[in-house]
């Protein structure tokens, strides 16, 4: 634990009381007295020093105070921190894959998480609400680990044909979409780093769209060319697509962060 | 399934007979019949097309034909592989952890798998025979889920001090050392992009050397570099360690398949 998710409601209040599961996490799971403090993160991403003043009985009572830079105040955290926005749609998979992809994903720093429905999905987009708020622990529990900056958020599922809507709706940065594809779409088709190298394709929010078990159709790949995603097709081996998602995301984290 | 990887003492005979859990595998979880084919894979990284010829109980007899080109063959596998050769060097990491990382260096492409015992482990290099059956079969499972043409094997364990021993006697090509790291530790760091931009470092076989969950230490950090591994700083959050495996192996993989 590096930092500690501070409640929705919270907006820079000089004092909180946490009850519930919050509570419980910094009295009975990070054993936190009377005293100690750790370093919280408000929803908008601002960091506070927070110092337990009083435990009761289901309830503790914090005091904030307000940190010009996290990365100063904890050893722990790494020397540089990813300043790309990179959203990641990643096509329904089955199964509980969407959780691991949701956790690993928000440790990487990624900004937002679309669930996307897309012809090859077998994973139906229903129970929203419980997979909501499942969804919203997994993040927190990500956030708290990593000690991520990026305030990572879970959005609601929508279609494949609704992505490039959505996609300028999220950013006002210039804006890169890619889609990872295991064969060639184009003659003469961009690697990842030439994609990335283009003047055109730096200092933009990148959308990541990663398909489901099956992949894409060639329907879906027109469509999505024709709204200006680069397919990308990586050299690698046939990955299952939690690992395509986490690999994606990695690899143009990596490249983008080093231009 | 879309490769059988073929038992150690396959040699490219003109039949083989399954019995335990190959046969099993073939008859009851993939359910061919007596007729059907498959491509598989020896353990020298050769590809052969194999007909079940004859199911009894408890055993199957296959005819194996060699193929030229496995890719040529079957229409799920993608336009291209991974063609560098890239060496894990795992600090052993808590639980069952290096099981997921076994599983998805494999599914990756990576040629060779080092559990490593540095200052921070907390996992003992224990029982290793029994691990390493488990891991035998870990691979077995994730090289013939990817269709993976690199023949992963998971090595003995060693101590971070015969890394840099190893790494040579592992590959006849060019080296080229790196290690993961959340701190700058030299003056004007390269970045991994300009690190496998140089020519020094190009067409090499890359090990990567991937810390345990306290990082590494100090002395090690001097060790590794005195014996010319790169540091490298990724410009991420504070990835879990067996998250940071995979991301490091992406990294190095997209760049340097993409140069």
């Amino acid at each position: 634990m590096r930092l500690f998710l501070l409640p929705p409601d919270f907006h820079g209040q000089n004092s909180l009381t946490l009850t519930g599961n919050d509570s419980n996490y910094i009295v009975n799971v990070l054993r936190l007295k009377e005293g100690c403090q750790i370093t919280g993160r408000d929803r908008d991403g601002k960091t506070y020093l927070l110092t337990v003043e009083k435990i009761k009985k289901g309830s503790c009572t914090l005091s904030a105070e307000p940190l010009e830079e996290a990365v100063e105040t904890t050893d722990a955290l790494p020397d540089s921190r990813p300043e790309k926005t990179i959203i990641l749609y990643q096509c329904l998979p089955k199964g509980r894959k969407m959780d691991e992809i949701i956790k690993r994903a928000t440790e990487m720093g990624v900004r937002a998480i679309v669930p996307v429905k897309s012809k090859n999905c077998v994973a139906e987009i229903s129970d929203s609400a419980t997979k909501s708020s499942r969804y919203s622990a997994l993040v927190r529990e990500a956030v708290q680990q990593s000690g991520s900056l990026v305030p990572t958020e879970v959005c609601e599922s929508i279609a494949l044909e609704e992505i490039p809507g959505h996609f300028k709706s999220k950013s006002e940065q210039k804006l890169c979409g890619l889609f990872f594809h295991q064969n060639t779409l184009e003659e003469n088709q961009k690697n990842l780093l030439s994609l990335l190298e283009d003047p055109e394709n730096r200092d933009c929010a990148y959308a990541v769209v990663v398909g489901p078990e099956g992949g894409f159709e060639e329907g879906e790949c027109r469509f999505l060319m024709e709204n200006s995603f680069h397919p990308v097709l990586l050299k690698t081996n046939i990955l299952r697509c939690e690992t395509a998602a986490l690999y994606a995301v990695a690899a143009i984290q990596t490249i983008s962060e080093s231009l």
